[in-house]
């Protein structure tokens, strides 16, 4: 684990705050990662990304694989270099894209046959394959390849995904110990615990994982993929009395401001999502007393920024009106705009919960918190 | 002309460099101004604007007058504050774009009656309304509403243009004169020389105009229009040995790195044109040695900056590689870096053109210039 630590530094109740350190820096916990799935942070440039405060984002192996390349990438001195980042970065190993977005995917034991959705060829993806495309991408963290399924699947089913993806995982761990890191520079592996909504499976299978090597974080997948939220809860109280404290806790692909904050009362240190990106780009912010849709008609006149108490480069420079008038005329920098406030804002969100576990009132800081965040009449975004 | 000078500092042949002030700031001339069609210069943020070197940016009332509408511009504080930029502005009269972009147009002594692009709305224009939009507005410069005709029209045609256009000045004035600028700034409207491709119809409306009133500046209008270059070469010595030396002297709509030399060498000091941010939505980057297209495959593993010499945030940060994949994954980052660097292009070779003037080597400095940005084997862009 060369380059890699995790110092836990507080506890209050199930909410934890620590550092997690990396070849390219450091990430105060718990942390929102945004997503740049082509190596670019959708409509935002490093600068604006660094300047919403984010410390780690993550990138997509199946997505970069398919387009420029992992190849390619390698050759140009690796994602870092190549998208102009150079703080942490985290790839996702498209177990969770060949089952969302490619067609005609077929699971063996040896791996996932699929179609790419860009042109249709056909591919296949192994733990070993992609254990080799994201050493070529030389993110600091890389994820497993899983066998991903629906978050309703029955005990059955999400078992035999669960057994596959540790069988995966053993080869997952050799592949990765066979390949040199193309630059010198250490990544870290990170497993990922499945089991769908069960939470005797999760249990059974966070244990089993963390019996096979002393890995240096942890991934919680299949999770924010069709089920309840109380079944999200429960799964993830599950799943974090099972796994090792000592070690970094990485939520996969979620989410929303109240998830952020329920994850985090739950014990995860790490989460991404797409949605703050996403809904920026559909003219929706995040604001404190909760979500807003930038193209409604009331904001034509409004001179407020998005969100009185917010900071961002959005905030401190535009009023909803002008913010509103780029969505209608269908001017780029609303889009820009409106993703930098909403990264800003579940950056700043998780450093208010860092701090508010430091001081002890983790508890009140999130019940105040979610109470205003809903009490909104009516989600109108 | 509260709040407004030229300073003309040297010339070197018919080519000039000066300082324009105006409330919002000095502009060192000859200068691009980019163009912020909806209060925006698109894909680009006021910071990157600024980071480019710009000094002056222009913006479109007739844009802006169908969305989101001069009056609300006006009540949330005027264009400077809605769009975040607190440089100087100028507004184009809408003279143009009622001739490009709306339909059903028919022009009669009163104005010119037209139906809007956005919606079909039947809408009128007259020289009294659009000092009105274009106070409400509140750039620093205002153009005068003109009569624009087809680059190609004979002189009859031209003859009548230009004589409604000056008629039209003597009403704008009488209306600029009687309306307040609505936040107390001062602005200044400059009347635009149209006259076609005609030496002697452009000698006469540079005079009478002149005659007219002490104008703080002076806009040439109906080049780039569809005339061949040296049709405009030949109008630019013309109105430029018409028009008072004192004053600066803006060529609207112009235009290409080699049309900015050109002009500079006829001595023109100010330019607009949306070429950079529109090329650099379609993947062409201006380079000292000509303009590529950056989607082409040869860029696919070239590590090397759009342009080696160049030193804006595009060129610092990524390679031609990069900037490609971002355009073939349809990435809005890939729009905004080549925006932002052939912006910063046009605003660089206006500064050398500046150095050269004062350095009373213009005219090698330009031939060089040309020589090479020609050199490039066939234009692929």
């Amino acid at each position: 684990m060369t380059g890699f630590g995790f110092d836990l530094q507080h506890t209050d109740g199930a909410a934890r705050c620590g550092v997690f350190t990396t070849p390219h820096g450091e990430v105060r916990t718990p942390a929102f990662m945004p997503v740049g799935t082509l190596a670019t942070v959708k409509s935002l440039d490093p600068e604006d990304v660094r300047a919403t405060g984010t410390q780690m984002i993550l990138s997509n192996a199946y997505h970069l694989h398919l387009r420029p390349g992992d190849e390619l990438v390698r050759e140009l001195g690796g994602l870092h270099r190549f998208m102009g980042w150079d703080g942490p970065i985290l790839t996702d190993s498209g177990g969770f894209q060949v089952f969302s977005l490619a067609t005609l995917r077929t699971v063996d034991e040896d791996g996932v046959e699929f179609r790419s959705h860009i042109d249709g060829s056909s591919r296949r993806f192994t733990p070993e394959l992609v254990m080799r495309i994201e050493r070529n991408l030389g993110a600091d963290v890389i994820m497993q390849f899983d066998h991903v399924i629906p978050g309703q699947s029955d005990a059955a089913a999400a078992r035999d995904a669960s057994e596959r993806s540790i069988r995966w995982l053993h080869r997952c761990l050799s592949a990765f110990t066979a390949i040199e890191p193309p630059h010198g520079i250490p990544q870290a592996l990170f497993p990922i615990v499945q089991g769908g909504i069960h939470e005797e499976l999760r249990r059974e299978a966070a244990s089993r994982i963390a019996e096979i090597h002393d890995w240096p974080g942890f991934g919680i997948g299949g999770l924010s993929v069709g089920e309840a939220k109380p079944d999200m809860y429960r799964i993830l109280d599950a799943v974090n009395a099972a796994l090792p404290r000592e070690r970094p806790r990485y939520l996969m692909g979620v989410g929303f401001p109240e998830d952020l904050v329920e994850g985090v009362a739950r014990g995860v240190d790490l989460f991404d999502c797409v949605a703050p990106t996403r809904m920026g780009r559909n003219g929706a912010a995040f604001t404190a007393d909760g979500r807003i849709n930038i193209k409604r008609a009331e904001f034509r006149t409004d001179r407020r920024p998005l969100d009185e108490e917010c900071g961002c480069a959005a905030c401190t420079r535009f009023s909803r009106a002008y913010i509103r008038h780029l969505f209608v005329a269908d001017e780029m920098l609303g889009m820009r705009l409106l993703s930098l406030h909403n990264v800003h804002f579940l950056v700043a969100l998780m450093r208010a919960a860092r701090e508010a576990v430091q001081a002890g009132r983790f508890g009140a800081w999130s019940g105040h918190w979610l109470a205003r965040y809903h009490s909104r009449t009516g989600t109108d975004a």
